[in-house]
């Protein structure tokens, strides 16, 4: 069973992504456990302080080092062969060859979530991999954490129920897109199926769908 | 206000995320609305049908025209100018500079979030834009919504606290990462905060940062 511990000021957020859908049957068939750790529980003194100004000036707060590094080596206790993933946009672009590696590997993921503002630098001393979901600020790591954990549990072998839906579909090579797809009624407000998807032919099925399939140019 | 509503078959997703942080200020504040709607609420017959098989054979469900179709138009009466964006592989990729665009726009949004099956392709008829997240497959458009929402939402004026800060930071042209920072301590696990930034000479701290951000090249 994949582990995948995600540390964050916000544990909340994550309730209702890992409770439903296919993160939720994940969890409950036993091929992952996901869970999330409080940040603020290794906050500093009475008020459990987790930020402090920057030096050198500027706006905002940043994440302070003792409190990250005090969370990261709890979930190393739990599972200590997990590699350590901070959610930045400095980090390396996440795409479906990666969710495919990270789903094959033996070990289990600690996600980092960051906050606007920042963190403290230092911590990339325990990071085994910084990671960007795309090129785009968010408030904090955590949509991407759920992003990351989604793609990757979503390949793990079990999880999904037809296992061919995985392997023919977008970005399966990282740069062609599945074709469109029609359901029933065969018309609807004027807009019909197209035709050789009724033809029965499926070689001709086969080739409409190839043709229609985009490679991805940017 | 600014209007976001979203169309989806797991509206319980959501309740964490919009409930959180900026997200949930922003509505506090009254900058922003945000709800979901129930794609089953607009499903066909006793057993509220939302999906079906894929013409010409293959994998999964599709989510069929009708509900989708119903769906958007009872979000279209509730914000008449709103524009219609379909969360897909397909679509344009999502970037700052988009962001920022329907941030500053004066109408709201509706999103469609689809399963990782797909939808049936007759949906794009009522869509003003398909956007993309990045190269990778997900369950489903929910987290990409989320992701979508927040990346505007925090651009809109008022909802950060320092305005400064959405300014300088990583992606503000597209290109440029903000630079790395530092908290106390000064010192932590022999570790130092680069001198300079302990300087207070505001010319070298500006020069080091400048240096230090990064220019994406992929």
């Amino acid at each position: 069973m994949k582990r995948f511990q995600v540390i964050t000021l916000f544990p909340e957020m994550f309730s209702g992504v890992f409770g439903s859908s296919m993160m939720w049957k994940a969890q409950n068939g036993e091929y992952v456990e996901l869970t999330t750790i409080n940040l603020r529980d290794y906050g500093l003194g009475p008020r459990r302080q987790v930020d402090d100004t920057p030096y050198g000036g500027g706006d905002g707060m940043l994440l302070k080092p003792e409190p990250l590094f005090a969370a990261v080596e709890h979930a190393k206790t739990i599972d200590p062969t997990a590699k350590v993933l901070l959610m930045t946009p400095r980090g390396v672009r996440w795409k479906q060859s990666l969710a495919q590696q990270y789903a094959d590997a033996s070990n289990g993921y600690i996600f980092i979530c960051g906050r606007y503002e920042g963190y403290d630098e230092r911590i990339v001393s325990v990071v085994d991999e910084s990671i960007s979901v795309g090129d785009y600020v968010l408030t904090g790591g955590e949509l991407p954490a759920m992003t990351i954990v989604d793609s990757i549990v979503r390949l793990i072998p079990g999880v999904l129920g037809g296992e061919a839906s995985a392997a023919i579909e977008s970005f399966s090579d990282d740069e062609t897109l599945e074709y469109p797809q029609y359901t029933r009624p065969e018309e609807f407000r004027g807009m019909k199926v197209p035709s050789v998807l009724l033809s029965g032919h499926h070689a001709e099925i086969a080739k409409w769908r190839e043709q229609q399939s985009q490679t991805k140019t940017s």
